[in-house]
């Protein structure tokens, strides 16, 4: 077994000397080794297995990481940074003979400032803490993601986290004003900006935003904070085609401009199975039509904005836009359209083993793409089943497909086809979930390769060595 | 002179060489040389003195670029990419014994997409045709600056331009999904990506946004589209503190939400000035007072978004937040507001010589460096001249300073006191114009040397030959 190899009674002298420079320098509290190591830091929520890193660092400071990298690289051992290993490509999933460096000790929110609207906050401390420390101080942090109480805001950052209210606020990048960065070779580079206008020199945060670890670990975060919304408004409609789909999003884009939220498309696979096979689930819509879209609006006062979102639904009514749609008379109805959404959620226990993706699409595409995708599946597997779903607003399409009845899912042949039609309709392979290990055989699919050789470059200019987070992404 | 060196009977081999490949690669017609080299193509508006380079080249397409780039590259000769040439700090200047790249001749609009709200677009395209092409679709491309019948979209892009609105749609950076750029070794790396969400591999544009031309040339562009604003409201304010302005910002922040789209602040001298002694410009309030403020907001719909706006502003005079304000009441009163905004622009023939600077600071610091700075130049310069106005929701600072009746202004030591506060304060000496040339000797003030050492280690992996730009910004 691997994992014996790393137990440090069998580990050699070279990784004695290494753990001991590192308890000299970190402390012992800082340095796991063999049995100490818990379960949780040998894998994240990928379906790669376990596996055993040399040791846990868990340093509390930034001089801390960059002791822990600098010692790690002295001795040529590789280092895999770790948040709340809540990913799903295996980005913080430990790679054989490496360290893993967890965030874990390196929480908290160290400043709010009300007039900058900022948060700056160490980059171990979890979303939903990050969320709660704003929402105390009367702002918003829009991101959030089902993993808000497990997952680290620096591996939010480190991967560029999405989320379902991209349409308004962006990425988790643009959430982003300065940064805290150890580099491979523990030197630390610090940006701690505030400003929303910052052109002096190169704008280095982007470089480790959404890279998943493999540049530099991030250690603190400057965050944007966002007002409060004062009220959420929200729909579910239906629409007799994908063209009057766009229409209607169109309108959405002019007629709630910036209070828009959530565009979030559901084709007729995907909401039959829910509305009728999920627990719990009640269908707000009666027939059968051509595409569900649940529309959500923040707004900052009732008083206009709810006038306002009837109005523009209204419109949309007349104008022949809309088959059919329900309006969202209480927060309880608002929670009972995303449970339409967040069934997705139940697919598990619903369909058994299956396959998920999370692809993006030029939006004018993605319904020939669903046709295109659904009919390959179908074609390669009689009984495939295929539900179709996402934030149709930010190009961004979730796939959930498997094989019922099959002894071992197709993984790879279901995959092939998803991702052969993602590289003939020029979509990208990860939306919003990375690259990490589990999808990095198939970035050629999705970028060019003089994109690759560029990254590669990158890779190879600040981490020469190959030392930090090795064999991911690139 | 300098000049001389680079006329082409004079030129050496080398360059009639040189000049010889070009011509048979791009076309005579895209290599001009000697007494054919514009004046245009000899500087920037900054104040830098003109230099001619040794050849201007005019590629009409992206290979054309390649093939320009790789030449010069093989004959160890160094380029410096040209746009609209109206940049402040000297970033398209040509360099001794430099050929300039200029995209003039790479215009146009390739592609709207409606469904994904997007506008593919070369290089080379003057702003007021990206945003004239932006509305005649029913879109609205919310970049905009004074030099918008000049300067290109490349250019505004490599110097990540910023702009009155950049607190409602941030930089120019933010309004990029897509890039395509020539590396200094004459690869091209295009991914003309339309998605908001797309988390394949490193964001490679990030890169090249804000660089300034010294890491790749961007060639082609794709442009978020936003929504046509359907309406817009304005005031202009007084307070008598600025922790008032400060609560003013947050109430702004929340009541206006995401239709907040100008924050304009004008310390007492910037409004004495303008509305007192540039001509045409009224004063739409009575008295002194300790700050102005234009607030501007852009709705979807005037009968929602109009009384939304006056009901805000009459609570922040109840509440007691506002000393003063006036209410534009039609079109013609918003362009009034904006005129004392604007009224900047008249000091040369108001003040005579003098300085201006782009600076950023956090902004609950703005006041107190307000207060030093003008404090620093009157103790040096009894009778100095300073007057203070920008976009303080962005962190973004304007400086006009000068000494009346000095013979020379004494540019270097008023550099000095402003960026010296400027490190103190913990800002950044350039909030949107970039460093080029002209600040580069300042650009340690505001960036740490691990900063520094980061960014010309991408440079040199980048350009290891230092042949595109050379000498810019890092």
């Amino acid at each position: 077994m691997d994992h014996e190899l790393c137990l440090p009674e069998q580990a050699g002298d070279a990784a004695q000397t290494l753990f001991a420079a590192l308890r000299e320098a970190l402390g012992a509290a800082a340095v796991l080794t063999g049995e100490d190591i818990p379960a949780r830091n040998e894998k994240d929520w990928s379906t790669l297995s376990a596996l055993r890193p040399l040791a846990v660092l868990r340093p509390t400071d930034t001089e801390g990481v960059a002791a822990g990298m600098r010692i790690c690289a002295q001795h040529g051992v590789a280092v895999v940074p770790q948040g709340g290993l809540t990913g799903l490509c295996g980005g913080a999933r430990p790679v054989e003979g490496a360290v893993a460096l967890s965030l874990e000790r390196m929480v908290g929110v160290e400043e709010i400032d009300p007039a900058s609207a900022t948060m700056t906050v160490r980059a171990g401390t979890p979303l939903q803490t990050v969320q709660q420390a704003a929402d105390e101080a009367g702002f918003f942090i829009p991101l959030d993601l089902g993993a808000r109480g497990s997952c680290a805001i620096g591996g939010n950052l480190s991967t560029n986290a999405g989320g379902n209210r991209v349409i308004r606020y962006g990425m988790a990048r643009e959430m982003v004003l300065g940064l805290e960065v150890v580099l491979p070779d523990g030197s630390v580079v610090t940006n701690l900006n505030k400003m929303l206008k910052n052109n002096a020199g190169y704008d280095l945060k982007h470089l480790f935003i959404g890279s998943e670890g493999t540049l530099g670990i991030i250690t603190r975060i400057v965050l944007r904070l966002f007002p409060k919304p004062g009220c959420t408004m929200a729909a579910v409609c239906a629409v007799e085609s994908y063209d009057k789909l766009i229409a209607l999003l169109n309108a959405a884009r002019r007629g709630l401009g910036p209070l828009l939220s959530a565009f979030e498309v559901m084709w007729p696979d995907y909401w039959r199975t829910v509305t009728q096979r999920v627990p719990g689930v009640s269908n707000p819509l009666a027939g059968e039509h051509a595409c569900y879209v649940l529309i959500e609006a923040q707004g900052m006062d009732e008083a206009f904005d709810a006038p306002r979102f009837e109005t523009w639904l209204t419109r949309q009514m007349e104008a022949g836009v809309l088959a059919d749609a329900a309006l969202a008379q209480s927060l309880a109805d608002v929670q009972a359209f995303w449970g339409v959404r967040d069934a997705c959620a139940e697919f598990p226990q619903v369909l058994g083993p299956h396959e998920s993706f999370d692809i993006g699409l030029p939006v004018a595409a993605m319904d020939q793409y669903v046709s295109a995708c659904g009919a390959a599946l179908r074609s390669r597997f009689a009984n495939a089943v295929a539900l179709f779903y996402g934030h149709i607003g930010d190009g961004n399409l979730h796939i959930v497909a498997c094989v019922p009845g099959a002894s071992a899912q197709p993984k790879e042949e279901i995959a092939g086809i998803v991702y052969s039609l993602v590289q003939q309709f020029g979509g990208t392979i990860s939306a919003e979930h990375g690259i990490g290990l589990t999808k990095k055989a198939w970035l050629p699919y999705t970028r060019s390769e003089p994109e690759l050789a560029l990254m590669r470059r990158l890779k190879a200019a600040l981490d020469p060595q190959n030392l930090l987070n090795p064999g991911k992404v690139v």
